[in-house]
Order: C-alpha cells, then structure tokens, then sequence
C-alpha cells in the first residue's frame, strides 16, 4: 500500500481549492493515496474540525493527516505534529489536537519553515495548497519531519479544551459536541459514564436542558423507537446522543454545539 | 487493475462519516478503488438511493457495491447479493433491488452474520462502516460469499416496488420517479414504450397530469427548446424525462416523486 | 505515475452521474488517477466553470481534463484542444478558452466525431458520460488525439471574452469574477495591475462600486483585520480580492459576477 494522506478543510466543494491541493499532493507524492475527510466544516469552525478530525482518523490507516481550518489564515503557524504513529500537519490552533489526543498524545512536534517544502509563492491565504500538502507530499516520499523546522515543545501547542463530562451526585453533566446531518446531537458523555450511573439500555433516562426537563428512552438505536420519538442511544464514536428517530432532534429541542446537558437515570 | 468498490449512502458530507468507510475499506483491501456514487441520498429514502444505484451501476466495472440507506438502521439484516457478476452488499430492505434486477436478478444472497468480517465493536447505527465496509473489502481480497453466513432464498429478499408503467388504449401511463438537481423529472416510461405508440422525436406529445392536460414537444434534448419551454425528451437512463430548458420543471408543474403522468401521441 | 484526468462539471453531488463519468474512466483507462475539479460549478454557468478549470489547472499534472458545463447540451461540437503539454476536452463553448489560454493558448485542436471512441448508445444530454470521458481514457491509454475527428482551427474555438481589467489616469477598474464560498470576492484585477500604481501591502484602497465609495486597507489577507472589517488582498490565484474577514462581502456589498470594480490608491 502506497503511503496515505488524508485531508480536512472547511474549503466547500463549490470551488477547485480542494482539487488544487490533491494536485499538488499528487506532483509531489504520486504514490500517495489520499482521503478526504471531510471539506464541508463549517467555515472557520474549529471546534467542528477537530471533532469530526478525532472520531474519524482511527478508522484510517496512519499516514499524514491535514487539517486545514483556520479562521485566522495565515497568521498560526503552521506545525507538523507526531502522535501514535501519524503525523499531523496544520495551524497551530487547536485544530488537530483533539486527534492527537486520541493517538495517545504528541511525541513530538516541528515548526513548518523551512520554505523548500513549500509551493511557491506561498499565498497568505491558501496555507493547505501551498504548505500542507506539498509538506504532507513530501513526508510520504522520504523527507524527514525534523527537516521541517525547528522542534516545539508538544506542551506549547495550542489545545482546544475538550468538551467538559462531569460525573456527580448521581448524575453526569456535559454538553452538545455536535450536530450532524439528521439532527442528532452528540454529547461530550461516553457511554461508559452513563452506564457508571447504572443506566442500562431498556431504561428511561432522565434529560435536563437548563430549566427544561425531558425524559427519553435508552436504546441500542434511534430506530428502536417510533418515527418522531425521542431518543437517547450511544453513537458510533462511543459518546451519548439525542435523536428523534426520522426527524431532528437539534432543532426539535434547540440545542445548538456547546448546549449544556444533564443525564441521570430514572429514580 | 485492482477490485473495484463502490459506496452509495444518505450519510451527506458535512461529517466524516464517509471517510471512515473508506479508511476501514483502504486497510483491509489497499489495491481496492473505490467509487462514490452518491452519498447525497436524502436521509432514509430508500426508493431515490435504489433509482440512482440501478441507474448508474451499470457504467462502473464489475465489483462489490455497498449501498447504505435505511430509516430503520440496525434492524435490517444485512445481506449480500449476487447478481450479474456483481456483489450488493447493504441492508435488506429494497435499497439494493431495483440494481439487482437490472443485472439480471439475484442468482445467490447470504445474509452476513460472521462476526469475524466486522469492525469491533459494531455499532448499531454504523453498519456502513462497521459491517458493509469491511465485508466489501475483504470481498475483494479473497474471502467468499458464502462464508458471511447462511444462504438464504433471493425470492424472499425486500424487493421495492418497481415505478410502474402500462401501455394502454394508446397512451402509456407512468410516474415520477426521480427529480434531478437541474429540476428534470425522470418518469418510470421507457422510450420504447412511448415509441410503441407510435411517438417519434419532433412530434407534440399530450401529457396529462391528474386533471391537469398539457402538450410539449417530443425532442432529442432539453436544449432542443427555446429557454423556458417544456419539452419531453429519452434522458440519460432511457427514460421518458420532463424537462424545462433553462429552467425547472420539477417545480413548474409541481411533481413530486411518486406523481401519475401519462402521456398519448397528438391526434 | 499512472496518466491523469480531471473532472469538472456542473452535474452537483445529488446523484450518480460523476460517479457514472468515473466508472467509465475506470473500465478505459484502470491506471489513470482521477481528480475531481469541481461539480457544483452552478447549472449551465459557463464563465464560473471557466474559472474554476482555468485557476485550478496549474496545480495538477499535465493530463487530460474534461469540462461539462453546457446550458445547450448536445448542441455544441465537442472538442479536444492541446495547450501546454495538456489535452483539454468538453463542449465548444469557451468552458475551456481560459485554461487554454493559462496554458499558453492551443497548440491544436480537433472535433470530436469518432463514435468508435463513444460509450454506445450515446446520450445526446449526457455527453459526460458517454463522449468526454471515454474518450480522455482513451487518450490516457495511447490512442491520438488525431484520431479523434477532423483538425480544427484553433483560433475559431469559442472563446469567452475574459473579465478586462484596465489601468488609466491612476487607478485601475476591473470586475468580480467570482464569489467563493466565504462570500469574497475576486476582481479581474491582477496584484501587479495594482501595484503599478504604487499601492502597497499596508495602504488604504479607494473603491468605487458604481456610485458608491469606500475605502479600505490592502492587506495581505482577510485575517490581518478586525472580525467584521473590509479588506481587500491579493488572494490565492494572484488576483485583488475584496473580504470581510470572518464575513461575507459579497452579501454585505451586494457584489454578483460581473459588477464593475475600480480601485485606486489613497490620494
């Protein structure tokens, strides 16, 4: 297997920038097999970015992986991170950290400056065309990440504080990490701190939204319930999610990214 | 050239949900080339993610084709379907018939039960990753059919109904079936039928559509009009297609999937 | 590395008919690398595809690249030009002028007429599919582009006349070429055009839409200011470019394609 690149970028897909960066990679790396992850992140949206970079990247064989989301385009660094095995390559804004959280943590990490990697002239505001996937390329066909620039303490990179899961007092607090296409929302709670609640699937649990209170079954799935029902199930990335089985549950319940969550099982 | 592998789902792509697929697809079957049909199926509409597999498989090399639309995630079996030199593997809940038929019919199916083909642990609401993904994949790298679990009766697979069409006192008597992004509303008519009738290109056709009675030429092409005119043309898939050049004809006439039309030759 | 092909069309993601184009490439010419441009170039917008194709292409292999944006599909002769090392193929109607022109401007061209090279039965709506991409797998695969049809001229291709961009009694006026997704807007205006004037990184810009007047500074991207503030750069394919950083500027100034821009330095 060709050595693998992977890409996340909140680009659209209404324009060639995406194209243009798997043209450069493709120069450079014509071994390379390369996966979008995702280009659709909502413009600027780091947050976003880092999610769907974490719950993603450990079904993908390791390689280097781009993420390029950076409403400050420019102005962070770029950097090449080293963790379990992959190497990262992005701003230095937090965007990767949450997937090199999941890798195990860095092991190390470079400043990207050494502008022989790079497509020249570098465009201010095009860093994944210009720097990341010719950097990425080229880490792929033998060139070493200490060549990129001068080694960072892994401790110094910018980390987005991960969304917040709090077990206490019979009950586990957290909040919406994301909202996907159906409308189910994902919270920071991994099932395991539910199940610590003795909540088992089969039970109805007991759903706070600030001064709202709901109660929902805990099910396997949101097909398990009837069309239109709520739901509470555990997703495919292992954390807690709200459904409405056929419909929306974010806008049912109004609960956008960030919207805090209580969780306790049914007295 | 290495096995071919497609993927058409309702999974959109503003998440990585796709991706993740093709990680799990490119570590088990890394030869394996891998084509998206479609992953903008609308959320849980098995007959449009049926129309565009049936339609479009038959322009991609012979392979292992995953199809992933199910409102009812998890409580389908899953199953694997031979038919035309091909392999369908998806749920069992119509998704994959109509293509199974255009191949010819199904002259084998199993239903995938072996464990050992999975992604551990499997999630419930994930079978496209966990299941369909890594059955397809090592499909492709020597495992057997019949080794996903007990061979059951391709006559008891989920079949969808077929759009209907009926040729009598000499009009043809149809449906919608599908309305493109350019707004065309494909009908469930064949050219041949409407030809039966003696239609030929450059003739006016009479449409009736319920109580509502129109007439539009019989042209080669949309762009056959002037901008702004109905017209019926044969369209890619050799169906009778309503179309407005320029224009959108799906909401002009307001047709939605699953609309009765028939057409007659003019008097 | 296997030969290259390039895909861009107007035919969106909803439905299978890019991944019908790939499985024809695919059964042609297996060792080619496909990259795909762009599909959401807006139905039938042929300078927006022009655009696109044209400041895309420089980053990609030399290979063959189609072009699908057609509002009159079926009506114009296909073509394949060689500009620049690459072969262009699409519809005669200037989709392909601009990258030519990048290129270097046509070395020769031809119509495309041997139905011996054509997916069969062909689709007169659908030339994607059946003409232009069978036909670029085939040139991957050591047919000639002489074999193709008749030499044409290429001075008598359709070309679209390119967004002008004039520098007289010091300043310069141009038009917007196109919107991205983050609403900026990209003039015909090119950075040296600017600069010849004598504006410099870090000036305030005078601009004159139509009978308005602003003013504002030329940065060296969108995010060197404030969140909510104009800004006008040099963006990534050497053109001016108007922003609002983490802001939509062609809403807030109600700038589509084609508006007329005039630009210069603070007195």
């Amino acid at each position: 297997m060709g050595p693998v690149i992977t890409l996340l970028t909140d680009y659209g897909l209404e324009d060639g920038y995406v194209a243009a960066c798997h043209g450069v990679i493709l120069r450079l790396a014509p071994e390379a097999r390369v996966i979008d992850v995702c280009h659709l992140v909502p413009s600027g949206d780091v947050r976003r970015g880092a999610a769907i970079l974490a719950q993603t990247i450990p079904y993908i064989p390791a390689g280097v992986h781009i993420g390029a989301v950076d409403p400050a385009a420019g102005a962070r660094r770029p950097v090449a991170v080293e963790a379990g095995g992959r190497v990262f390559v992005g701003p230095d804004n937090g965007l990767l950290s949450w997937a090199v959280q999941a890798g195990g943590g860095a092991t190390a990490a470079y400043e990207i400056v050494n502008d022989e990697f790079f497509v020249q002239p570098v465009s201010p505001t095009f860093p994944g065309r210009d720097v990341y996937s010719p950097v990425a390329a080229q880490l792929c066909t033998g060139r070493k990440v200490s060549e990129l620039g001068p080694e960072i303490d892994p401790a110094r990179l910018v980390s987005l504080p991960a969304p917040t899961s709090l077990v206490r007092d019979g009950s586990v607090e957290g909040e919406v990490v994301s909202v996907d296409r159906y409308g189910n929302t994902q919270l920071s709670i991994a099932a395991g701190d539910l199940h610590s609640l003795g909540v088992r699937v089969g039970d109805i649990l007991q759903v706070h939204l600030g001064r709202r209170h709901l109660s929902m079954p805990y099910r396997e799935s949101y097909s398990a319930v009837a069309p239109g029902e709520l739901v509470a199930f555990t997703d495919s990335a292992g954390l807690i999610a709200i459904a409405v089985n056929n419909g929306d549950a974010a806008q049912r319940l109004g609960l956008p990214p960030g919207a805090r969550v209580r969780l306790r099982p049914t007295a």
